[in-house]
């Protein structure tokens, strides 16, 4: 969909999983940290956010392949008559395939099931690079500026599907989980970009074979990504600040509880004073 | 042997052994998890596949060298005569020949000798490795289409590449093993694709200079690729599915067993209790 | 700035860091090793030398942005105004931004904050790679020398975000930080070199076309890798030398205090003979 | 040195060194595995080993400087002389100065003094990375195959900086050490094959700009690694089986010994027993 909204669509879904994944990542780490005894297995609850996630995934994947296919002037499942028809709508079809399938992978980690670990963000990461893949070949024969903005994106991209395809090695590793939430955030913000800047709202069209409007869009994505960093900042740190708040809420009820029924438990103090020392 | 047999023959293996390696790896995982006390030697059974599949390899590859050497209109072992002669069957050759190391490193791994660690997963990324080496000098000066249909062939390649090489370092690793059966797969269906685009079996010639045909070819690439994951993925859950079947019909019989001759042995009721853990 | 003093500041910035971290580098790991039972919690000085360093770092980053924001030809917080205005000078505050960002995650580090593990490498890291993204496409449509030049330079940048980026998964180890200032040196020497070829002080013009240069530009980049090496080498060798000598200063005077004493304290001892057998 | 010997001088260096890694390789993993109670601390033997190695690696540079500054039509140690003075010749000794400060590196290993873990792999890693980013500037605007002769260099080059690299993380991993073995081979031969193709000793010159050449040079490239790997094997196969036999001649002396003495020292037992598992 060659148009502002092409590009809004996907900008949003991506900008709106990175933030999640930035109050998810330490909400998990946080609780990780609050069980004596280090790293557990993960509560029913976090299990239960990933099934939907999945489900969400997998549904808007589906969403997006429809839109694409049946917008009025979309392929609307034909593929060959002659000629290849509409082909950017089957490119943008299969990307979102791909998400589905590794919507569908997060569903099935997300039970009990012998699945293979890490399979998820394999998945995801494969879903990655096939977005990046299809992109790379597909902004050929195109302006200098449209060509260069869309090869930043690949960027963000394949930068995420790298980070990803680690974190299938690396399983629960902060700093990873972090920087995927800050490309997909940046991929987001991009999409936007690329809208305004192609398809201008106010009608002002940029000259797109200027290479002056290339070294600022260059400059402006480092600023994206500066931006998605203090995003990222903020709701870590914002999560890490209201947990710890709770948590200290919590406590004196249950020293006075305590006091109350004149029962010194050592090992819940001892749970306690663990807490203390982590803070 | 610039033909649809000679791009079928290479597919068929490919495609075979990665079938192949997407029922071994779930098989063998599955065999480490019944064993109590986790991960331990694999069993001569499996040695004894390994052995079969290492001779397997070694005598494709000799058959790929002796049918590219003598066809009909081969070099019959002649290399040079004032000129070079037949320099493709003589590269495919070459191919095939670190193929047949790598089924020689299969057997001796086989064996109980004292070979290095990861030898057999080393040696097959370096075939892997090798073919993409010679595919990617092999391309040039080749239309539009041909060229780019097999570069994409390089992304399977060395991506298999890649993985086999990572699994000489992280031995036992189900997603990578996974993923070579997948890219496998996909090397084997799209060597199918190569011989029916530039070979058509139905004589209609695609126009190998279209920049439509290109675009879609690399998107049928990705279909390709969603294909695999999903027979990788089928059978995955049908050889767990069937061995957990197996070992349900087992149990009953045991525990008939158990109680006709009262006899608790609680060692065997631990290894039970420990696999309706597990499921 | 496009002039010599442009290039020095950076320049001597990336040097000192460079020599300042040869420097912690062997005293941190010889305070680790002193300690009887190895690695331990690094103690109060070291993390208030990492605050130190944060704050100068942000504080260079700060004055960097504001040098190239007002020079009298910098663009004073202007950035459009029917065309955009000097996008050299916001391309830099852009990249001192990153470093700013990257002094910050410093000082939060050396808090006792919940922060993720390997933070500061990693926002070094990011400093580094939109460093290199940044001049990556700040060099086209120059003359064959200068463009040439700045390529060089972006070996040292990315070959230094590559192993600050590993630095995050693998922490404390001697040899990549040891790489890392080497690096660094590098950079800044570097950065003078540029300048004096492009800006020569003595108005001897360099041939910008001249292939010959360009060739010898390269062999001069690995003579001042070499400097660079032997500069850490001696730096780690004087520090290992300097702390050594201390300690067998200290000692004499324990074991004197235990013959006077006449109190044989075992524990002592064995941390004594420790350090012999590490020496 | 444009001439055979200029090839041939580096390319028996090379292979001399990689014909001695594959025997080294072998030797030490043997002896690791016949102390009971796995991997210890190297004897002196192979400490001595390392420091030989070392001066003959810092000899042999120092040999290739002063070689390449003191031939007849050397530089003689001029640099600049109004222009560049045979450039080629200080690129060749940069090369071998890169290469001695690896020997340098080995010879401080070699000794008992707190160098950080894997200082004498980065550094040979260092010193191929220099020598293939020399070369990658060195042949531009030269005849195709002089050019595709010597890109193919790079592949043995790159590879072999890459897995000493990783030698550096992960140490004493007998397939990385093999396959350092087996590149260094390669460059060896192939140094042979540039000054066969190039200065060929009969005369007859090849035709530099003809496509069939390039593509069986880059066939040939393959057939020297598979030989390159058939030496490797054989020698390790030769190694492993050679300590074998000593010490299964050795063994019944001992067991003789025990006999005659009537004393069963359980502990030496066990040991043989390990041995005996172990083969």
């Amino acid at each position: 969909m060659a148009n502002f909204k092409g590009h809004a669509l996907p900008g949003t879904f991506f900008f709106l999983f990175g933030l999640w994944w930035s109050v998810k990542c330490p909400l998990q780490r946080t609780w990780e940290k609050r069980q004596p005894g280090g790293k557990q297995q993960m509560p029913k609850f976090f299990k239960r956010i990933d099934l939907i996630e999945g489900v969400l995934k997998t549904f808007f994947a589906f969403v997006g392949i429809m839109a694409e296919q049946f917008v009025p002037d979309g392929p609307h499942g034909h593929l060959y008559n002659g000629g290849w028809i509409k082909l950017m709508n089957w490119q943008h079809s299969t990307m979102y395939l791909f998400f589905g399938i590794s919507g569908i992978a997060d569903i099935l980690c997300s039970f009990p099931l012998p699945v293979p670990a890490g399979l998820d963000r394999l998945s995801l990461s494969l879903a990655l690079f096939v977005e990046g893949f299809l992109f790379y070949y597909h902004v050929h024969d195109r302006p200098l500026l449209d060509k260069h903005i869309h090869s930043l994106l690949l960027v963000a991209v394949f930068g995420g599907a790298a980070s990803t395809m680690l974190e299938a090695f690396i399983q629960d590793f902060t700093l990873l989980e972090l920087f995927r939430s800050s490309v997909a955030i940046l991929q987001g913000t991009w999409f936007y970009q690329i809208g305004f800047v192609l398809y201008p709202l106010n009608g002002e069209e940029w000259d797109t074979s200027s290479h002056d409007n290339v070294m600022f869009i260059t400059m402006c994505y480092c600023w994206h990504y500066a931006a998605a960093l203090l995003i990222v900042g903020i709701n870590y740190s914002v999560v890490c600040w209201t947990t710890r708040r709770l948590r200290e809420n919590h406590r004196p009820n249950i020293e006075i509880g305590l006091r109350k029924t004149c029962l010194t438990d050592t090992s819940s103090q001892k749970a306690l004073l663990q807490e203390s020392d982590e803070e």
